[in-house]
């Protein structure tokens, strides 16, 4: 399969140009956070739910924790997936992925300051092009900051424990051509693929880069770099405008 | 607690009044139908898929199958109930529902004009608030007949192999009146709890009364069975109003 | 297939005829309520247990608990069936019908007055020939009889929480003609399956009513509804004779 | 505790004797060899179908295969035990059960004479009161029989594949005494149990032996292989008497 | 396949002849007893771990536990097998020998001296080539020994549970001819195997004896325990040299 | 915590130092390739299995599949972990390990050469000291090498798939110091852990950073890839002289 991206990146987006971003606050009634984040035609639904209650390793701690799921409808993708739920266990690749997600939203977050409680992070794919794991982070981390001002509103906590905003863009190099934000053809005909996570305050949290066939080298991962700090740039604004701070 | 309702019934609502009702048809990419159903607050997405095999019991047999799946995010409720394919299995709950669906999609298919494929449904429960098992019915047959029109518009079939239309709707008594389409609340409160399902036709495909605490008369039952008769031909009409036919 | 009812029930059974009903009490050795109910070749063995402790929801509510389990051999069947243990899960079928049980014997309990115990029932088909759910209630009612009894005995209880009997039989229209108390070639044969179960006192607890290919009318329910009521009117009198009350 | 045993053993029983035996064949319809079998208080259903297909290591192979299954109903015993079916797996004791009933039967089978198919031993305890095993063996080994014989009446085989019969005793060191055929009592208070199984030709087919707490000599191991080989010598008589050859 | 056993054992070895044993003490790092031992091919690490808990049915008693699991690398044999981790559960073998492991190692501790908590013998298999479960008895009793000498030397306990010690051998009737230790290929030819465990005081803790198509007869046991009476006593033997004791 | 690393590395080893690097072939007797692979205390054994039969999704392709597994023992730490076998499934990082080890191989394969076959490649820790994951795919290279090495002396190709060599490194900031080769303790207290894949060609196949608490720069991020080059380069040296090639 023949890709010739700059000539046929969708819609005639360019190399280094995100997907149309949108993010939506308060999508669904019941989570005290809930977000539906799209990066183009991929949908996530973020929500927050505050539990007042820790997982065993954390009890008695006075710290609290947060923590992230990750699920794909059925059809939300090309062609049907099995329902994991009646598989009866989850792939690895979404442990993989809702571990990335608890890490990175961990790494800005004070957990001494959220008290003995739980921020449960439930992302949720109901259109999958690409960019899933991506969208949910930055996602994520809206739908978490309004659990955080729930927590406050409601005097359960007095100070924010978000420490800085997080947010995550994959990269990718198709056909020679470092590639920003990669949609679901692209994702496929890749030779590499980076999912980078990066804090407000510019320093990495998380960087998983793959080659699919063809390694790559260190001048290619510093071209890979350069778009995904621009465009986590961008996300980071999308995120502060979306909380209207 | 008590529960005043005909004072008290969410928005003013007349004991035999269904609540809005929207059908959103194409509200995702992939599947052969996709539909957004909402009863009140309670909004399930329906997605149906076609599938060029059959189960075993079906494998030469010339005829195809329909089958559902149903699930609920983890926090489509008012607090965040476990999810499944975490826990690695589904409930009792979630099995008697997504039986529920399917046997009640089967009963308007004409499984031999459908040839040897499988219509996969997918019910989730995006957010809950009462009656999602119904909204789930209603809404499936509507993404089955997009399904149904994508298989003639391909060529893959030359008659539609559905007989007949399909819609259910809860009907319940509490604090001792009859009620139609039970939100959450009201749900929680009911003296006997009744899921309908109807054809088009005018006949039952399914029918499941549940007395919670106190058992109920055939007078009151028959009391439902008229509340839901008359919710299922509105319901049977949002349906052909979302098709345009 | 063609099923010539009126000529060819089994034994020249009527069409409002139940099968020949035999409850043994006792049957085993250790359960606190031991039966075997026989509807003509279904034979379902319910034993009833008394445990000091409550599901977690009942923990501290003083409150007691009323709980049902269901199998089958694998061998009870004209052909064999898997083992549920040996596959690992129990299937959607075994969970609906364990679900029906408990709901229906929780019915009739006082759980106040039960204390904080649980009843656990156990039914397992020795010998199906249709009708197992409507004969494991109808017997899992006999064993909670005598473990309540036990418990009184014992002095742990000192008023019976049972506050009605409960019974349970399955009507169905074959090739048009309704009929109680369905075996198995009539079940696999009919057009509608409904399982009823009612109280002593005249009320309904649960209604099943399931249309195999063609929706039924309401005045065909109202058929069934008069054949159920009659049966289950005939099955609260073999309790009664067999607890010799 | 103290198990004064000469004096106390249940019903006078003498040292070497085993409890009453009891096979009743036919017990249930559907299966090709159906035996309820009693020693003493224990009574375990032990099913005998024919299924025309073997594992995958005997597909091709020209030879058949008997397999065993084993359960216990929750009840069956003193206390209630979980349902192997709802916690999802079988405990390590059913599976030593299970394989070493198969390995049993086997051992009596010419399984070139049974031609690909397997016979599938379903022993199910009903009632348990010690011994479980070796009566699910004794049993079995009738089941099994009336499956052979059931092959060779619908002329799918012609000659028997059955070489040999088999049957199994428990025996056991209880206060010093060597005792033939353990009740439950006696069982739970025994230095060391051995379960033997054998052929009538006098050979041992299985032989396992577990010393609780104190380890035995070879002195008192033969003492127990003599009781074993008087106890199964009755047992061989018995099943003759009920399969009436 | 002819196996002529007096000409062609692997090595000239006699027929009551052990394989080489060896046995390696601190073979990993972290356990507080380490050992890998082999018999001949057969090489298993056996690790005994001090938990600071017991399980429940042992809570509040004072008394101690051990316990014992059982893994096989997936190609420790000749071909690979699956890993049972990846498919979910634990096989009907693993089990059994794992049991069996536990129940022999138990029989020489006395638990109340052990105080409240576990020693947990993990046996796993480096390279199989037969009798794994007896090389794991036999290298479990030296890690427990080294553990039980790191609680005395930490003070936790003041005197050793280990009443005796405990070691096990298999023993198996090939081409008529009673041999020790069966290696890989005089297993899967023999007609008869068994497995003996015994003390360093004479008696039997365990004794697991099969028939592989042809029943054995007490002479033929006879002269298997005396085989294994010899081999188990060079066997503790060598724990002893090990041990330095 | 404070770490003084550069006063307190174990046994003085430089920050820019690997560990002793030790590679055992034919550790093991049946695989077709058997490496112990020691990064100081980290000991892990990679076997590859030649297996004549490919995944679902390569059959009838012509090509060929290279996959991993990893496990660890659970004695294999300083605190005993689970059986993962015992739990009755893997945990999200043991998939996550076996599937970066997966990639990593096949990056350097060319499956259309290797033809319709597997390697399957196992990787056990026998004792951890951080880094296992990259002692594994380094381990792993070298008896993936053997097995095709075995299958070319068979015939069974005739020209090798291995298109590079693969080896991996740890690398992270521990007290503000960039270090090679992370062990538990550094591991432990670091506040960024990179995971490196590279190819004896010099381009990166697996890229994994994760930041524990802190953010990591850029600056920092290429210092970590610079050493981690140069513990490449020693390490693919290493593999090279196992190999004697």
């Amino acid at each position: 399969m023949t890709v010739e991206l700059n000539a046929a990146r969708a819609g005639g987006r360019a190399p280094n140009a995100l997907r149309a971003v949108t993010i939506t606050r308060n999508y669904t009634r019941h989570a005290e956070g809930s977000v539906l984040i799209e990066f183009g035609g991929t949908k996530v639904l973020c929500t927050a739910s505050v539990e007042e209650k820790v997982p065993p390793h954390k009890r008695g701690s006075g710290q609290g924790w947060v923590t992230a799921e990750y699920g794909m409808l059925p059809r939300a993708t090309h062609t049907r997936s099995d329902r994991e739920a009646a598989r009866g266990k989850q792939s690895g690749r979404t442990q993989e992925i809702q571990r990335l997600i608890g890490r990175s939203l961990r790494c800005v977050f004070d957990l001494s300051l959220l008290g003995e409680r739980t921020i449960a992070l439930d992302c949720d794919v109901i259109q999958a092009d690409g960019g899933t794991r991506t969208a949910a982070i930055t996602g994520a981390y809206v739908a978490a900051h309004d659990a955080v001002t729930w927590l406050l509103a409601q005097g359960k906590i007095t100070q924010s424990p978000i420490r800085d905003a997080v947010a995550a863009i994959s990269v990718g190099i198709v056909g020679g051509v470092p590639l920003l934000d990669l949609e679901y053809t692209e994702d496929s005909a890749c030779d590499t693929d980076m999912n980078v996570v990066m804090t407000a305050a510019g320093g990495f949290v998380e960087l998983q880069g793959t080659a699919e066939g063809v390694a790559f080298s260190r001048q290619e991962m510093n071209a890979l770099l350069d778009l995904a700090e621009q465009g986590i740039t961008d996300l980071l604004a999308a995120q502060r405008r979306a909380l209207g701070i």
